[in-house]
């Protein structure tokens, strides 16, 4: 059996733990001959390949990144793409594809795989903790611990200068990153993208602090937004309040914050650090177990699925119901962070 | 109301942020006064009390160790224990006990409530993770992290020399913190105390290894026990084979390998490193989770339950249920591991 | 003998670990008392102090920030400075200040010390390591440190998506951070504010690394300026083009990157996580020795000294050499360095 | 002209950072063509060899490790060892050798020039920091970064037990680890093998920390001995008294701190994971530094000479001044660290 592996969408820890597992055990125990599609669906498209084997996975657990390569190449919105797929899988006489990656990459297996019944396995993959159908995806835990750190270093400049800091994490949908690293990072405010903040309730928990002789850490999703409509954002494109934006929600909600509260306030932006370098050992972990029951599924013929995290067990779940909607932060869970606010 | 808090057993990150939630939701929502007990349930028999509130417990969340001290004192096995405790609980108008421990601390409070009518909630605490009736305990990955972050370190040292590097890490009766890390790490071998392992075996990896020009780690628990009956151990007691210890697991392994296989072989015991210090992101997550769901369950008068995780939730269960039986690695999961061995 | 200690300017790790040095020599083998003030040299202006002495200094050595507070207030520019410092000295019956300091908190006491013979003791400290006298700052390998780690958490991002990763440090007038950390996390452009750079050579080095199939990391100093004058800054205020600042130096550097080369380029502006936190091990070393020898320099009334690190040694200085002249990055040693670019 | 590389004697992070500058600064800028000798002087006397250039030493700046292999086989001590060299020499038509090494390998390489005129550079490697002749070697500052971090550890698990802790560093015949990491890491007694310890004095240390209501923690090198000669080590030779070692140091001293002081004490001894893993940044620096300063002296044919770190210099001294005394703690130093015991 031949089996196809590629890894699609953004960067993320543990990419090549899960490709590590997929060839060992494939190779050891199933006798599998591997193939990688370099950049993700780019390369499934394009027919461009790298050699897959166990010499080639030797070593790559505790790095970062991926040894494929990825993109963002749709093959649905490729001319050809999807035949181009089919023509190189032939070619190349690949029986079954593991394919890892977020919403983007697991849609366009389910697709292929209901609509053009192409033997697919999913393994899901999100810094963003946001698809559903499974507890946890790796990566998510190396962002939290990486943002987390920081924002333990974050706590003493605030102190010696008793300055406000307000942290910009990722999430643009979900607020994972932010809630779970702003809980364990003691922050004093933290605002996620599935509810709107209200600029002086932040001011009033900024205050709150400095009176009881602390300075504040304000830990905020890239993607949280104020109640009222007077946030101008950096990008050039219009806001959904139709202001052109001239900075990230940080920047601008510590300039906010200063003008309102007449105190000092800096912004931090983690940015891509939050999804480099080695993963933790919890994503090892999650990722080797992904890796080893996708290949399992595979050699099971059990096409269509994607391995998920079920409390301890990984499990197997139709790929369509991983992207079927977005993973947000439950409003109790919201509620039960803010007794830390103020 | 008035709450008792006290934690007990061995040290483990993450204790100060149970107690942190516990009398920062319990002062703030609930308008609980506290009182800290000192070195666990030594502090309820004798008196010995620390004051608790909100400003005792600012700035705890990543320090390591607990602000109440610990001990293994066991009432039960004290002169009077109980009806001192009792006293004491009046003494102090304590209205509810929250106790943060492990298998002995939690069977006191089990029987403290079932027996006595004592109003307990437990809090579930083992670096180890082997306790029934919670998927994990904090303070496991924080150890795992550590372990880990050696094993990673060791790889280069074992490969500059082509030597096998034994490293032996906690794990008395489970071998959980083995399992883990030895995965995460790259491990090429991992022995576990609830399988006895076969020297001849662990030295056939061994050369397999070096056959494919790698030096190989073999990750050991400390509770981990050969097959045959040779292991002489090194705390001056007999062992199972009736055998006086002269050395841990790790270093007797070493010896062996270097015997039978004529390759160098060096030992590394993690020892205490792997329960100090500041906790990692997700086990703050957790035992904040833990804290602020077990002052809900004393506000509610749900006495006699232990909090604990289920997936993503934190639920409630009898405290009994944790203490009852060891939670040991499944043979399946360790065959799941298997596949990077040798 | 009673001393006043006072830290001044922006947070730096290991202040707190040159006040306990401090503290516990001078108590323990000279018998000195001592008392803080509050914020640098406002606390001394303003007569607000903190208590001071062995107990309060436990446990600190690890901690980043200071447990005095700072300021940038400078007593020259204030009415009344210098008279208030001097009967805030005479009302706590001060003998001799420790001010612990960079350029400004230190040039303050030089002239305290030279004008008005006020007995001060200096102690160096600045993050960017550009005070002259001394080989090294405390607080500047830690900054490294940090600074280098994002970086190699940064390459895996970078090949996996074959994207430009501009990475902007701390330094406004000196490169030392960008310098150390762009060799140590293995940059491939390093840009410092000694000399001004040239887009399109940066963007042949961008060119090149592409070439060999790697990603190139390229390593700002917030203070780096191009050769040509279109830099557009983000502050409002007009560059020395005469431009108005829209951005930070690594933002635009981005831009004109993807612009020149067609390649996707990112940026990451690591701020305030560079000055805050624990203290690297060197830097608790360095900034122990530096307490222990400043004291010693009180007791034997050597004022107006600063202690500096020269090989291994500790030695003093006049403040006014530290002060003199910005230590930049040698010409030499910049070039040495170019080796590895592109 | 071809220049031959080897890396002798035990592991040591910093090793591949040398390699790595050494061969592209010295085929890009001297044009210089390069080999890479296996596993030390071994490989030399063997003719064993790795091909050497600028694609095999990509990417391995920060990796732990040597990328050729270590040994300690001495070439003098080996039948025809320095024939075989010569020959091997010839063979491969190397030009000139760069050997990074300790005492040992550095030995070779002085005698090798001075005796039998082969054109040798060399590069100073320990982690104990114990070579002369040079501030500081690569290797030694990521040791202590690691021992400091445990410690930092190990101080919050000795409070909450009230224990003591011993831990025990690298060191045989120099403190410097214990030293450093002793002072950055806040311990309490530090003992080094330069000075013998009188273990009462120790205890009295450990009770007076005890009554200030904190634990202590002891650091103590492995080569460190006490005054009085009842010391029985664990190898099963016999020590300078002419006892059997049963074992470390470290074990004996907290046995005998039980037995005099009634306190409970336990030991860590940190072993190869401070010489294994990714190298700190300033040893990157360092060893960058060194393998750039060491292909000029190639270049500029100045052999029988070392590259050295005299403040922040990198100079050439004559190999055999590194090798002619060991650079132990000088009793000064170890008198300015007393203010911090008990």
């Amino acid at each position: 059996m031949k089996v196809g592996v590629l890894t699609g969408g953004g960067d993320c820890p543990g990419l090549n733990a899960v490709i590590r597992a997929v060839v060992r055990k494939g190779e050891q125990e199933y006798g599998c001959a591997f193939v990688g599609f370099k950049d993700g669906w780019r390369g499934a498209v394009e027919g461009r390949t790298v050699p897959l084997g166990i010499p080639a996975v030797r070593g790559i657990l505790p790095r970062g990144g991926t040894i494929l390569g990825s993109s963002r190449t749709n093959p649905f919105k490729t001319e050809n793409g999807v035949r181009d797929i089919k023509d190189n899988l032939a070619k190349y006489e690949v029986d079954a594809l593991v394919a890892i990656g977020g919403e983007d990459t697991l849609g366009v297996a389910a697709r292929l795989h209901d609509e053009y019944g192409i033997p697919c396995v999913g393994v899901p993959k999100t810094i963003d903790n946001d698809l559903s159908a499974t507890d946890y995806t790796f990566g998510f835990d190396t962002a939290v611990g990486i943002a987390t750190e920081a924002i333990d270093r974050l706590h003493t400049t605030a102190e010696s200068h008793m300055r406000v800091l307000v942290v910009e994490v990722m999430g643009r949908h979900a607020g994972w990153i932010a809630l779970h690293s702003g809980l364990a990072g003691g922050a004093n405010v933290i605002l996620i993208p599935e509810q709107r903040f209200d600029v002086d309730q932040v001011c009033a928990w900024v205050t709150s602090r400095f009176k009881a002789s602390y300075a504040p850490i304000v830990v905020v999703a890239e993607g949280a937004m104020p109640k009222d409509g007077d946030m101008v954002l950096k990008d050039g494109t219009k806001d959904s309040f139709g202001h052109v934006r001239l900075s990230g929600v940080g920047e601008w909600l510590a300039k906010e914050i200063e003008e309102r509260t007449g105190k000092e306030a800096r912004t931090t932006v983690l940015g891509h650090i939050q999804r480099g370098g080695t993963p933790s050992a919890f994503d090892r972990w999650l990722a080797t177990r992904f890796g080893l029951h996708a290949i399992d599924a595979v050699h099971e013929g059990d096409f269509g699925k994607m391995v998920a995290l079920k409390g301890t067990d990984i499990v197997r779940v139709p790929i369509a119901d991983a992207t079927a909607k977005l993973k947000t932060v439950d409003p109790a869970l919201y509620r039960e962070a803010g007794v830390f606010f103020g």
